[in-house]
């Protein structure tokens, strides 16, 4: 069957008390996500390790039980650090990493790439007859190819999407909303 | 068979011409490249298109009967362009980039992704049974899967090597010098 592509940028989730220390406030809705109740916040950080710095980072609200940054590898190149490939909210060795904002400043073992994810609900699952821990995807191009341990997460109010960092976009040169094809490894 | 991975970042090639348009003279070696005669040169450029520039972008010698600018994705959507995916020298549909030196510079219809390919001499594709125009390569690791359209590109005095851009390599978690699987379409 063919699945929807979601495509994540580098982006950070907060904790309430890290958003108060570099907001004084809560998140802002700037624009509603695909998945139900996310959304990219007004509210932006800088990310810095050593001398290499990000601005404009966007911040995904609501406000977590774990802060986190997601970047790729790409990304990590360019701050000089080496996150390990883990699934949201698994911060086990996960990278040092500074998070500035405009009321203060936090630096939290949080730096992460996040793993190939499939979003859904119980009922799609059954639905579609996804009841594997995890998938492969097949892309039709110049650059396709198979991508694997597409991890399924399932949790309610979820839209049927395939999230992929901007590395795996890039090269296999895919656009958000695009389809590809979910194959069983 | 396992091959040993070698990663292009964004390059230049020049021809004579446009050599002395932006540098006055012929490039330098700074390094030599694992493909024999291959090197990358003292020389540097900046890549421009309108608003959006590159500094330190290496350029690739010897010099070419084209003029070529290689890019990932990702450095394309930098620049805002769509390069097509082509092999080396085949400028068909490339994007106009403008290319600055120290002495000039020039506007050239060179952007191109460049195709993922394996250099390899006729007398290594007899060896190792490589006889098909292009393979497939397999990767296992946690971003693991498989990278289609790996073209052959047969030449003497090269050096049996698979060349992938930063993309590919991020996307999939290599590292210059990784050895990966090359497989049967």
């Amino acid at each position: 069957m063919k699945i929807k592509v979601g495509i994540s940028m580098r982006h950070v989730h907060l904790t309430e008390e890290d958003c108060y220390t570099l907001f004084g406030k809560d998140l802002t809705v700037k624009s509603e996500l695909s998945q139900p109740g996310q959304y990219a916040a007004n509210e932006t950080v800088t990310l810095k390790n050593n001398d290499r710095e990000m601005k404009n980072i966007r911040v995904i609200g609501p406000n977590r039980n774990y802060t986190q940054v997601e970047l790729s590898k790409t990304d990590s190149y360019y701050f000089r650090l080496d996150p390990p490939v883990r699934d949201s909210g698994d911060l086990e060795g996960a990278e040092e990493i500074t998070i500035i904002g405009p009321l203060g400043s936090i630096t939290r073992k949080a730096a992460i790439i996040a793993e190939r994810h499939i979003h859904i609900t119980k009922e799609d699952r059954e639905k579609y007859n996804l009841l594997n821990n995890e998938y492969q995807i097949q892309i039709d191009n110049e650059k396709g190819g198979i991508m694997n341990h597409i991890k399924i997460k399932e949790a309610p109010n979820s839209s049927l999407e395939l999230h992929l960092d901007s590395d795996d976009a890039n090269a296999f040169c895919l656009m958000q909303g695009d389809e590809v094809e979910i194959i069983e490894e």
